[in-house]
């Protein structure tokens, strides 16, 4: 399902009212992948039909695993669930329901026809992806999610600039996972001049994906052609402003939908003075340095009745590995404008 | 259960190789207090006799909350199990079975007694304060817990010095809890001339407890006496030291071996550097401030390689009361000197 979201996530999908992003893994009984699909926007097969292609006969006996329930109407496209009957698949695997009432009946439909069905395998990813794309249309604009790894005195980086590592392991896998689901890396010129990060995305075992993100650089400084971040393993750009509206636009006309900002402190508060994250993934490591690179620059608050104070959507305790202590990641949003935090009675 | 760790937490039991620090609550079955007993030392009483002793007559069908399992053997006192037995006791809820092989059995004797027994309930919590003794009898000097509150930037006040409040009210609450199982409240004169915190503790009800921990300032500078620590409320006691040995040496003259270090990050970095520090209590709270105090002072690191890599005792998720957003609690141990941290592969 894992994957299958990240294929959901495909970029390239245009950004439509009626498009929902769908990814399918067709696995046999051993596990394997037989054939792999998604959705590429309207008039387009969907996830299951492609991947059904894809796979001919040796659809036969396998597993489907979709991120959203398959469909049961015939729109521009014929019923998900009869090509999935017809093609002798014996098993469905979906995250999130189809909430549409047109499209809905799926499940039903493939009990009816002996398929065996299990649903809400990471349903919560699923819907949180779900959500990533709407904002986008609403806005108009890419969404921002910005992602920071600190110590527990809100270090990004010691005293002389050294910060591998400051999160574990798990940590970083897991930002490989958030990387997958993105469909842009952007940092600052700065973070390349001085922290010369590879930016693509690799799975647990450390291989590349077949599909990286766009890697974006934004910034007015001219950079050195032989930083990691131009070499051949992903498309760069690098975008030549300060502004993050602009650095947005900009993306947003490349079809960019959803970006990952990694950049230093001083990107990620320009972003957030301006309004314009949408989601924030801290991991916190249980390390202390006492000195050093603050995770998060200025944003013009002097009290803390101005604190920024976003709403927790989860904690995750990610445990060690090889002998790593655990770290804490916490997933939040800001505060919609229109709801200021409720006010302390002490 | 949690009374009778505050019960066992008592200050003024003396540093003994072979005294546990034992609270009991007797509760009726409506769950009120009939009396309570704590053991003070080699000699004396165990908490059990004591809360029958209190009792009297009124002890026959309560339930007995005691820290420890209760003792089967016949020492300096009478074994408790035949003391519980007597006085008709109806049921003993206890939080540490007693590992010592002489007094063991307890459980065994109650049950044949026809009393009903629970075990487990706070045991690691009883596990912690029989460590906090154990490591204050072995260093010879008071425990040390250092305690602070941090915005996940690392921030315990903002830019101009306001901090009410960092945290939550959870957090709050639950670092009154922490202050209850001390005997010793430790802050730097910079903290009370700036902060003028009450350092008392009180209950979920914000009414005080009747015994109350030390209330210690330690520092050079000169002290106006109007500050609030300086009232009424509980003992106070200026060290007129900046040198963290000094000062745990001054508070163990005076019987004290659980320090809550409170203070700023000036202080909390001296006895980090001078390696006084046995515990680590973290909050973090999912706010960002961009600028502001840091949590803790210069610690004399410069590369990433030199971070303060504590142990993680435990992660806990403290839910938001009233609204608030939820907070983390980290409870960390340094590592011990002799076990270094793993090396990293990549």
């Amino acid at each position: 399902m894992r994957r299958a979201l990240v294929l959901a996530a495909t970029p390239g999908v245009p950004m439509v009212a009626d498009t929902r992003r769908v990814g399918c893994v067709l696995l046999d009984d051993a596990g394997r992948t037989v054939a792999e699909g998604h959705h590429r926007g309207p008039g387009t097969p969907h996830a299951e039909a492609e991947a059904l292609a894809r796979a001919g006969a040796a659809a036969r006996g396998t597993t489907a695993v979709v991120t959203l329930e398959p469909c049961h109407h015939t729109g521009r496209t014929g019923p998900c669930t009869e090509a999935l009957v017809r093609a002798g698949v014996r098993r469905v695997v979906y995250a999130e329901a189809d909430a549409n009432p047109v499209a809905a009946g799926g499940r039903a439909a493939l009990e009816a026809a002996g398929i065996e069905v299990e649903s809400g395998l990471l349903a919560d990813e699923a819907a949180r992806l779900a959500e990533v794309y709407r904002v986008a249309l609403r806005e108009q604009r890419p969404f921002v999610t910005w992602k920071f790894a600190a110590t527990l005195d809100g270090r990004s980086a010691a005293a002389d600039g050294t910060s591998r590592w400051v999160s574990g392991r798990a940590a970083r896998l897991d930002t490989h996972r958030l990387r997958a689901l993105c469909d842009t890396m952007l940092v600052g010129t700065n973070t390349v001049a001085v922290d010369d990060p590879l930016l693509t995305v690799r799975d647990e075992d450390g291989v590349a994906l077949d599909v990286q993100p766009l890697r974006a650089v934004m910034g007015e400084r001219g950079l050195d052609p032989a930083r990691r971040v131009f070499n051949d393993d992903a498309e760069t750009v690098h975008l030549r402003t300060r502004d993050p509206h602009v650095a947005l636009a900009d993306l947003g006309a490349r079809g960019r939908q959803h970006v990952l900002l990694e950049g230093g402190p001083t990107l990620a508060a320009a972003f957030l003075r301006a309004g314009l994250v949408d989601e924030i993934v801290a991991y916190v490591a249980p390390v202390l340095l006492g000195a050093g690179r603050s995770a998060v620059g200025d944003l013009g608050i002097t009290g803390i009745d101005q604190a920024f104070r976003p709403v927790v959507a989860d904690v995750t305790v990610l445990p060690g590995i090889d002998g790593e202590e655990p770290n804490v990641r916490l997933t939040l949003t800001p505060r919609a404008p229109s709801t200021p935090a409720p006010r302390r009675k002490d």
